[in-house]
């Protein structure tokens, strides 16, 4: 339905009409066009049939950057939850994590989010919010302009109505809502914000469109993750991500359950209940969510394999987004390292091993880490900053084996981080660690002493 | 295709269960969301069919913020064109030149692109350029992340293969094309900058991928635009838009066509000539290019109606980008005004009817605006700045009518703009002014004593 | 101290070095300059002392921008000034409440920091805080990069230690001090967010070094403000501005006061007692704090007189800052205007005296507004988006006079808001407006019927 | 001359204060400040004396953010110097070459401007300078908010006035003087894009008012630098930085030497001559410019050090800027690494020796990298991209030894690149390198087949 222009075979025509354009300015306009076009004496085989443009003509839905919004849930999971990940949570709440070297938790979500072409993305927060209210304003305010896309924090906050906290997910909706509605969009996307996958939004929406759902619930295929307990019915669990239409979720929150505190336990339910028309789509690629210490360890670990990563952290087609930096490159003095990823700005002089190790980070000569999560460090420190104290980073000789070491760690030399009498659990937060699974887990901040023996 | 959970009439069982959950954390989990529906004792009246999601699974064409690259000709036309709009070209090319009081013309392009989720823009640049580049850059610079988008300003440079400038368009990209391929988009759109039009290019990207062209032309249908002289057979004639496929645009330039120098008069000729697929697309929306003074009064003076506006400057669906201010309000001490737009900034305290009146314009009492075009100033003069000269701005009791005044005048008092001797062509650029097609045209920065009458 | 190249009196052998250096490359390099300086044959008449460059050599004081963090109080004040300001603080705090048609109230405060060159700004948020996080995340997020300079807002948060609401100014910056302290400065500037005034704090922080103080007290004279009850002795009163030395804050909110929950009644008067150095700091420029609603109504005055302003909304050399547009202009069908601003993005058609009207404000035919703030609308209505509804904005011969139209209001036709039974002090809320010192307060979004009049 | 309130020994008044001033709302105001103070029963012992801010009180110099706009001279050199570090000019200019890994060269002129407090910085560009214009509109844009600061470009532009490209950079200055000229700035700073150093320029500024020169030239003492040709008289030679107030320069280029196309050989030797105060400022700092292939080899080489760095590129307080990324860590699978930068991004498993390794790099199993410079690549290749090809990066058991490998390359299985036959001078462009000093340079996406030994 195209004006098919068959103007072949008039070359030596052209050379004439090439001859006579001679000596054209630069940038040559339109009307130059027109008047040559129709100097050109081709003969037009058939007639074109036009096709008229409309721009009114209605598209069969509409994008997504302008009509879903997503609201990312930042404090991840109840108090059970993060009582599971303490101390990474003990002064930031899960989505604020650093993870594989360069990134916090959340990125993985707010990444599927632009990668899905979503740009209207609100962030509720509230328990122990300020690590990620920070990240979230670093890394994503400028990257939109106006109101057209946005990555927003929306802090539990006091008012005359409501005096306490967030009561829960669905209560933080509620009360956020006539924010989360500023703008017409048709569905709300809502995502917690501590789970590490790479998922096309788009095609979830679409399909959520088709099915003409009211609510849209993202379920697992039981068989891959085979935890019995979160098996729903026949092999299909819920992986807590929904598509609720604007209406839907309007109703839900404030007419029809206006108690309800919780998403998962008591909307959806209520939802199923009333007859809503309730939906599920299937997601068969790698998910994990940081359900404790181990998971949080080995996702972290995906990061450093060559071949057969389940979250290939170096796709250039769904990339992931962070606070963008201007570090320096690492300076490498004298290192031996093997499968482990490094991240910028560090200063290493020492042996590396099945290890992360973060933006910053300084280790010493003759130290040897291994299957460990070095987080790294918030500052260069310079040494007249407090000469007193353990400079922050790993100090000579020091050896580290299977742990955590959260950010701005000041371990000493000849330090022996290793886990030595084996414990699986054990809480020694006096002390400036715990161990959970086995895994060795520092504080943040934490100093330890030269020649300490863990 | 989805899972149906048709779990109606449990709202007993449902109620149990939010007692249950009493007293959840906030923001509930998917863990929380998996053990709680296993709970639910519904039965599923019919097994659900599983959608299985497979992310590998091809999409029919990608989507055009990847797969499509804009080259913005920037410098608009030829030489011809651009002493049509002189003196309002002398300092800057059309693209720069101040538009309905708070744009520049290059914006509606770059905004069609932009609300068309185009996001990689490329604008060549050559004659009188500076404006131009620090506009773009200046507006659309900090819109995007890295490299995911970004509006680049590729200027003319001069290299050891290369010493001159550019020759013409199609010599243009030829020289930029290691630049525009960095990308593996799969079209390049090819756009005069200096265009006032609405379109949505994803729909113009559609037809060309569905009718397999390899060059789209967008023509207009010419009983709208009834120039004889432009209509290239039949009521069709080109805007001098194109979609071209990345390979035939680079065989055409460097390998077909290595001398051509214009984009309409030679490349497209000769892309036909050789047996390629050109195609075209209609568009019957409004469509101004600025090929006189006159042209481009008439679309400024588009934006004062209030309705049978043919190009809306208040579209919130499509709305117009340009750099972002933060000016104070317009500040009116006593002003009479009809049928205007005024900008941001201003100082007013006058008569204004049917005018556009840019941003930071002053104009004292007394004064009297009519079917005028006030560009505006760049600054706010302040009084210690050069004493000696008239200030920036209108002066009192002065009468201006059908005229363009470009930014930065010094208009002293009981100055009268009128066209007295209602000149319609006239070269008085020592004096400081040109007439065209009886509008009097003030230059950029053009001092004006008192009680002059032109 | 620096080397006197005294190279007088040899012109002639200049032109023949010129001649010399025909024909130069491009932007000659430090090479041409060193040799061609050496060809030289003027004598020096004396020889040059030099001035020995030392990067080591130790500045007086650190420049602000690096040494200083502002501490903006963004909520503002106690319960009762919230109570005194109502219903403007219904859904925002003080800081949020537009201003002088463009700005939000905290805008003078975050931009006295900009143009003081001091770029650590964090913004602390308790109580309906919502829109300020918002406004301040748009409008300075990306307006430094990185770490350098930032606005960070940092709401009130629930963690394991502490599960309340901060309990007052003291206690907000006692439990955010971790993230304050992240950045080695040497003193802090406590602000509270919701004053009027301009500020050169670069003289504070040198007045503040020089006299050696723990804390300064910027302090009014209490003739310029004659409220009585607000003179500290003498003459001189506290505005609540201080500057206070890193180590001090940190002593005085978790050593020598952990429980102090206020800063003006308990820190400085504690501080003070245990025999610290504080000074005072007297500014005698223009100072409101909006006390109340009548405060509030004369600070936006102040931005519409042509001379004699107080506040200088258009200082080139201090601008305000606030969250940069990209609106189009306003569009004025038929209006009659004195002394008033207008805001970008507006469509009148009505007479206006002595008012404010905020962005995006449609005004029908026939409208009067005399001495009135309108706040404008978060968006451009659309008459599908919910035809029922009276429109966003004021209707056709409406008048209204001496009121406060919070944002997004929907005013019928023929609606007089004129304060008719001249009530000094009213709650009508239930109705949608408040009367507070003989304004009429309309409520945000409030929906006034044709006809109605108040 | 400060109000000191030194309100001792009241610390039993003061409990009973905070008595009184219990159940205090969040974040005190000012009002509560003032009566509460009040209050306070303490005497004071001695009258204050106050200091009245006198906001009109004129500073001796101004604040060189406002007051000084930077030149930066963004091709570098002339043809001489681009022809000595060819190839690595062959497609872009000095100061787009990558440069530390994470840098491109103008980077240490544009911080030590943003470190100096210097916001207004113009980047004169005409010489293959697309990569260049790229770098720094990507790096800098979005540094600074609307006029306040920038890094702007300014490419060389064709006008009616001015046909040609510019012809030295005293030409550049002079076409381009209309746009530097747009701030009331008093001095230009000039600055050559393509050097290496750490300068604090407030302190050249403050130098140059003091000594109120018309032109400060910065020098370099003799003995630290000693190529005998480039002194000047006694010890003392110039870098090509100058000082130049606003009027002098204007005069320099307009009016006195209209003609004249080099600064330093012609203005500078001019301004002298006609009895201009030209002064110079002794610098003792670590300055390279990169004057051949070994110079920039060498100052690249300056980042691997561990200890004694001339040039430090970790300095916390003046830190370098670039283009921020955010690149996933380097993954390294097996690799023994020494004295050796490492940039983000890159996958390695190899030995790495005394190199610069660029952003992006793949190097396979068994490679050994010695002394050299990788630069990296520009995007992650994925295997469809072009399956014919050798893929950008370091194919496995490859040997590079003393060479730049610049970007993109191609690097096929056992290629050694190890200066076989020790040449030092060798022109082998066809072949895709060039040899100089004895150091190998290959250019830009060269491919070199498997096997090869060069």
């Amino acid at each position: 339905m195209m004006v098919t222009m068959r103007l072949n075979s008039c070359s030596s025509t052209n050379v004439e009409q090439k001859a006579i354009n001679a000596k054209l300015g630069f940038l040559g306009s339109a009307d130059n066009h027109r008047k040559r076009l129709l100097k050109l004496p081709c003969s037009v085989p058939q007639p074109p049939s036009l096709l008229i443009f409309n721009s009114q003509q209605p598209q069969l839905f509409p994008p997504v950057d302008q009509s879903v919004a997503a609201i990312v849930l930042g404090d991840g999971s109840d108090s059970e939850s993060r009582r599971r990940l303490y101390p990474l949570t003990k002064r930031r709440t899960e989505g604020a994590i650093p993870m594989a070297a360069n990134y916090r938790l959340i990125d993985a979500v707010v990444s599927n989010c632009i990668n899905s072409n979503i740009k209207k993305i609100y962030a509720l927060t509230q328990f122990n919010s300020t690590s990620l209210n920070l990240h979230l304003s670093r890394a994503y305010s400028g990257m939109f302009r106006g109101k057209q896309g946005f990555v927003e924090v929306i802090a539990a906050y006091q008012s005359l109505e409501h005096q306490g906290w967030f009561q829960g997910n669905a209560d933080a909706i509620r009360r956020c809502l006539w924010v989360l509605e500023e703008y017409p969009v048709a569905e709300f996307l809502v995502l917690p914000g501590h789970h590490l996958y790479r998922m096309d939004y788009q095609k979830l929406i679409e399909a959520h469109r088709n099915s003409k759902a009211d609510i849209t619930i993202v379920a697992l295929s039981g068989t891959r993750d085979p935890v019995d307990s979160i098996t729903v019915y026949d092999k299909v669990s819920s992986t807590g991500i929904y598509v609720v239409n604007r209406d839907t979720m309007s109703k839900l929150v404030n007419e029809y359950f206006p108690e309800a505190n919780d998403f998962a336990s008591e909307l959806i339910p209520g939802a199923i209940s009333i007859g809503m028309k309730v939906e599920s789509y299937l997601f068969d690629g790698y998910w994990e969510d940081m359900r404790s210490i181990q998971a949080f360890y080995q996702a972290n670990m995906e990061c450093i394999k060559k071949s057969n990563m389940r979250y290939n952290f170096y796709d250039r087609d769904s990339p992931l987004y962070t606070m963008p930096r201007c570090l320096p490159p690492s300076l490498v003095s004298d290192a031996v390292i093997s499968d482990s990823v490094i991240a910028d700005g560090c200063i290493l002089n020492c042996k590396i091993n099945r290890s992360i190790v973060g933006m910053r980070t300084r280790i010493e000569d003759g130290a040897v880490i291994e299957d460990s999560v070095i987080m790294g460090s918030d500052i260069y420190q310079q040494k007249e900053d407090d000469a007193q104290n353990i400079p922050i980073g790993i100090g000579e000789n020091t050896q580290i084996r299977k742990a955590i070491i959260d950010k701005n760690a000041r371990i000493g030399k000849n330090v022996k981080i290793i886990n030595k009498d084996n414990v699986q659990e054990g809480d020694r937060e006096a002390n400036g660690y715990i161990v959970s699974g086995g895994i060795v887990v520092l504080l943040r901040a934490t100093q330890i002493a030269d020649g300490t023996i863990l």
